[in-house]
């Protein structure tokens, strides 16, 4: 890529992004709209907007600047607010990096004359005016390198001082939300897994009460064995469909009386495959009937199933949070791999299929996905490498012959070999998601949040090892696997060697991120799209339209893996070409500043895990760091510099320090301290309300409480 | 070695060892001799031996191989009888294997003809008989190769069968100690560390009492501040010292009064240093004198060390063995660097002096043990291998000229050549323990049975990486660390090229180890001697002769690490040279029966960690494993086996069992099951009893409990 397609690809996202942000206000400020940009306020019954009707096209960023972290755990809870601090410590890594890195090493390396080696150039092939600010452009083994040397140095302390406040302020935010007078229902109960089978004579109700009973004489309230409700909840699903349905007919039937028909036309449906063959029948008479006919289907389903459907799991809830954290933190039996405790995940992320999965089923389960990761993670460069061989300008050309006639435009074409790689990259990365989401269920984690952490986990090493190292190696990764078992000090230099010819693309790629993404993000253009596209052709009822505006949470699956890349990137090259550290803080400001507004007004926290996000994300963070150090190593070592082993302490730092924090803040993530849940008031609060909470849905008539 | 220095070798073992015996029945029959070798039953105020007077003289292994495994719990608790499942397993792993080895591997090596190669000799330099049986004898390539790889995957699951088996018999047997009705005063109380320093207007107690009351107000009981005893301690010492010596000089003057002297002569020393100089005093009155001057000096600092010596850290104590368990558990503070909680150790084998240290301090303390460790592993192979260069026999010749005439006597030659090398290995590790134990406890552990398992552990390490490989590798491993971190898959070839060859020098190792190791284990002639000298010169009062028979434990920080080094050895020549096993089977034979004899009648436990040390042997047997699967892998590479690669997936099976075991056992030896804690009675126990057992001697007076 040469330097003009590069600003080009700047200008043009900048371009598209000043679009996206001016779609923005002019459609936030229609009232009509205001369930898109304001529904996270509408839900929880808000103004849209703080009263004033006459408002200035730009007051969503002070209102994003002045809000508080405990304006953000009151409207998006404390996950959001420790995606802030995430968010906020990438800037101030890069910040505080920047502020000596670009004045110091800009003027050193721009003053230099090592680019008349043509191997060292930055970007591949083409030599560009970019490179002439960047380590590449120092001689081999000139004492300049001590600059870069001391600023690898300055960026390691830089990035553990932050990390370091960062988890400390983090722990006192979980520390805080657990110590909420509030009365959740989790803080209550434990989950229990692989209750050995029945004894004779016994329920499972029974034995699990006098278990606990037993141990905890004065602290057990009562217990809810888990049952399989695949089947209630099927006829649950279909009585729930045809209510609905029946809802939607009413509205059409009274909206067709208003429009002046007599008698009103009376909404009809077929019975058969997808309401396209069968009998023509009345909806509403129909819908009555099937009513009538599943409600008596559901009572007896829902009495077959806590009688004879139970499982070998169940939630047992205690008279006060101290009980439930102390016992949730105790071993109870001396055969650890039956009746295992954790602390209970909220009602809402439970994921109830998972519960009744065994303990050595879950081992293997979680041994198979790792497995089937780990050999994604290597054979997925196949793909990606055929991907980005096929997206160039001049193959798409060959094969898609009809667009010789745009391609052949010099604008579209500059404009085109500037974003294609990108935009396949970026599509394919989206395909993912899904596919760990479905891994990290399959290894019976019990909680939404958890399988969301576990997922983020394998995304992100998916992304450093198939987009980071895939593009520095150009695909070598698989081919040179062998090359790097046998000699795997080899792997340093070569990292060193690739790395700083792809700078160019990273830092077009990081633009586009923030440019385009936040744009799209802040827009929400396409469900805009979507929801007024239902609205007109499809919703009747109130509860359709409010189904149609239905925001979604942050979805931190994937989000956070996907700033770890960037984060990754932007470390990497900070001192080989540190003109990438701006870039890198935009992109953080943007996300900070876009995702506040989102986060404060749009998006609606699924689950609320109290932050226990943090320590995966500080060692993701570390990871980073690692691979910087590392990168930094082989890149020395390349420059010849003769000081280079003198990184290495750094790595034994980078080890020291994890372990640190490790030992000071881990555990308080891990289980609940004692002292936290204490300080919460000592009322016993209304035990049959947290009971209840944990009641599934398809269980939720009055007249089943007394018999689970 | 040649083979007819092996036999002379082995011979003389044979004639040492039964000597030893014979010695042993002979002076075991002595009533005078009872308290050296019967001092266990004696303190458990037991007779000597069962009533009959006229014993056979093997009597005892009859005694042996009769008791049960609660016969060794009742004499000499959980630890020794989880070591004797310890001595069990090695038996079994190595008697399985044997069964099938020995009659498949002999034959099919004894009748190849591959010695014809002068490399695969098994032992230094010179041909000899017993390389026929060893696999060095097969032909490169031979399809006989498939008996032996086929081995390899034998002892792999012989092993790892007879582990899983005796991990699940130790998790029971320290189940069942753990739900003992007996109120062991540990299972009531907690250990508190890194208490931080005391709020304005309170004390110490009153702090820790409201802070556990907060936390446990139904369960606490009260608590102990822990408290600097340094100088209490020593004028207690200094007291019980002058009390000690008042009895003596009594016993003395009454037995000069007994012989006839009308006046006795009063016993007299000397005030100075040693008793050497200074003014001549009457001992008896010096004694009283003294006593007189120090008990109030003692109740003076016993106050002022209540009062101003505390510590940050308590010993908490609750009235309920559950409420004990789960509080050890819980995590209580959400700063965890501070009122960090453990079970507390036994009061014998707390270690009052490590309590107070603080949390970072035991963080650096342990990471700055471990660094030293390392390096001694590393470097420690300079003295060992300097001292196997002097000890040949020619060097010492060359040095000590005056043993020319014993030396060259070929009889004398002979026994010497087979010996030194060994003997000095022996004596050198005899020095190390001491050493360890020191390290380990600088690191912060507070409870001596920990202390030992660290040590043992850094040991294990030691031996194997010194005296195994450092012998099998004749001192190269530090020279080649160079080579090795370049190209680690060369260690696997080096390890299979150099461990055939020294297969003799540890058959004759383990030979020595067992006929004169056991033959003076079981006679303890060095102690009878110790004891027969003391009465006879120093001992006066009852108490001086009680101390002089004390029997100490079994030594397990020294005992196990020598017994993993036999295990390791025999695993790993176990199908290389398969005559290793008898030898092995007879080691752990002779173990069990001479240790059974001691554990009953001679050894007293000074602490009881129930079983604790199990995870740590179990863990090092799989790591002997590992090791012998990684030398299998590098002899069949350099026999030129073409499946040699297929020995890999029992890495992968090892590390895999590994993971299994911890997940099913290992989590109930590291904390308390409620369940089997629940399981005792549960009436209250006499709590005063459980609190002053924790009182430290120097305190233990009367009037003082009631201000702890």
């Amino acid at each position: 890529m040469d330097f003009s397609s590069f600003l080009t690809s700047l200008a043009t996202s900048c371009v598209i992004f000043f679009v996206l942000v001016f779609l923005f206000t002019w459609l936030s400020r229609k009232p009509s709209n205001s369930v898109i940009y304001y529904p996270n306020r509408i839900l929880k019954g808000m103004e849209p907007w703080n009263g004033r009707s006459t408002r200035n096209p730009f007051a969503w960023i002070g209102e994003a600047l002045r809000s508080t972290e405990q304006d953000v755990i009151t409207m998006a809870g404390v996950d959001a607010a420790v995606y802030f601090v995430f968010l906020g410590s990438a800037i101030g890594i890069l910040t505080l990096s920047g502020i000596v890195l670009l004045p110091v090493l800009l003027p050193v390396a721009g003053t230099d004359v090592g680019l008349k080696v043509p191997i060292d150039t930055n970007s591949n092939g083409t030599f560009s005016n970019l490179d002439k600010l960047a380590m590449g452009n120092v001689q081999l083994k000139s004492p300049r390198l001590w600059a870069f040397f001391l600023s690898t140095y300055w960026v390691t302390f830089v990035t553990m001082y932050v990390l370091w406040r960062a988890y400390k302020h983090c722990s006192d935010l979980r520390a805080t939300a657990l110590a909420s007078p509030e009365a959740k229902p989790e803080q209550f109960a434990i989950l229990v897994r692989d209750i050995p089978s029945v004894p004779e004579g016994q329920t499972r109700k029974e034995q699990v009460d006098s278990y606990f009973k037993n141990l905890h004489p004065e602290t057990f309230y009562r217990s809810m064995v888990v049952t399989n409700n695949k089947e209630a909840n099927k006829i649950w699903e279909e009585l729930e469909g045809y209510r609905k349905k029946l809802a939607h007919a009413e509205a059409v039937f009274s909206a067709s009386k208003t429009t002046g028909k007599p008698e009103g036309t009376k909404p009809t449906n077929r019975t058969g495959c997808l309401g396209l063959i069968g009998k023509k029948v009345d909806t509403i008479d129909f819908c009555n009937e099937k009513i009538k006919e599943l409600v008596p289907k559901l009572e007896a389903e829902q009495k077959v199933t806590i009688k004879e459907k139970q499982q070998p799991s169940a939630i047992v809830f205690f008279n006060s949070k101290p009980a439930a954290a102390s016992a949730a933190q105790t071993l109870h039996s001396q055969m650890i791999d039956t009746w295992t405790i954790t602390q209970a995940p909220e009602p809402c992320q439970l994921i109830w299929t998972n519960l009744a999965i065994k303990f050595w089923s879950r081992q293997i389960r979680e041994k198979v996905v790792y497995a089937i990761v780990f050999l994604a993670i290597v054979f997925y460069m196949i793909p990606i490498t055929f991907v980005s061989a096929f997206t160039t300008l001049k193959n798409l050309r060959k094969v898609l012959s009809f667009l010789k006639v745009i391609v052949d435009i010099d604008a579209v074409r500059t404009v085109l070999e500037a974003y294609l790689p990108q935009i396949a990259l970026i599509v394919f990365l989206a395909l993912l998601p899904k596919f760990l989401m479905f891994l990290s269920k399959t290894e019976g984690i019990p909680s939404q949040s958890h399988v969301e952490r576990a997922s983020s986990g394998k995304y992100f090493y998916f992304i450093v090892f198939n987009v980071f190292l895939g593009v520095t190696l150009s695909g070598t990764l698989f081919t040179s696997l062998k090359t790097i078992l046998k000699h795997p000090d080899e792997i340093i230099e070569m990292l060193g060697k690739s790395l700083p010819k792809n700078a160019t693309f990273f830092l077009t790629f990081v633009a586009l991120k923030f440019f385009v993404g936040y744009g799209l993000e802040l827009s929400r253009l396409i469900p805009l799209i979507i929801f007024h596209l239902k609205r007109k052709y499809l919703c009747k009822t109130e509860a359709e339209v409010k189904e149609a505006w239905a925001p979604g949470d942050l979805g931190f699956a994937t989000r956070i893996p996907n700033d770890m890349l960037i984060i990754t990137i932007t470390l990497c090259y900070s001192v080989i070409a540190p003109l990438i550290i701006p870039f890198g803080v935009i992109y953080f400001g943007l996300g900070w500043l876009i995702l506040r507004n989102q986060a404060l007004k749009v998006y609606v926290p699924k689950y609320e895990s109290n932050g226990q996000m943090w320590p995966h994300i500080h060692v993701r963070i570390i990871s980073s760091l690692v691979l910087y150090q590392i990168v930094m190593i082989g890149y020395f070592i390349i420059k010849e510099f003769y000081y280079a082993p003198f990184l290495f302490p750094l790595l034994i730092l980078s080890a020291f320090f994890t372990h640190i924090c490790n030992k000071r803040f881990y555990l308080a993530f891990q289980r609940t301290p004692l002292e936290v849940v204490s300080q919460s008031s000592k009322e016993i609060p209304n035990l049959e309300y947290v009971f209840k909470a944990y009641v599934p849905p398809c269980f939720s008539t009055e007249k089943f409480d007394d018999d689970y």
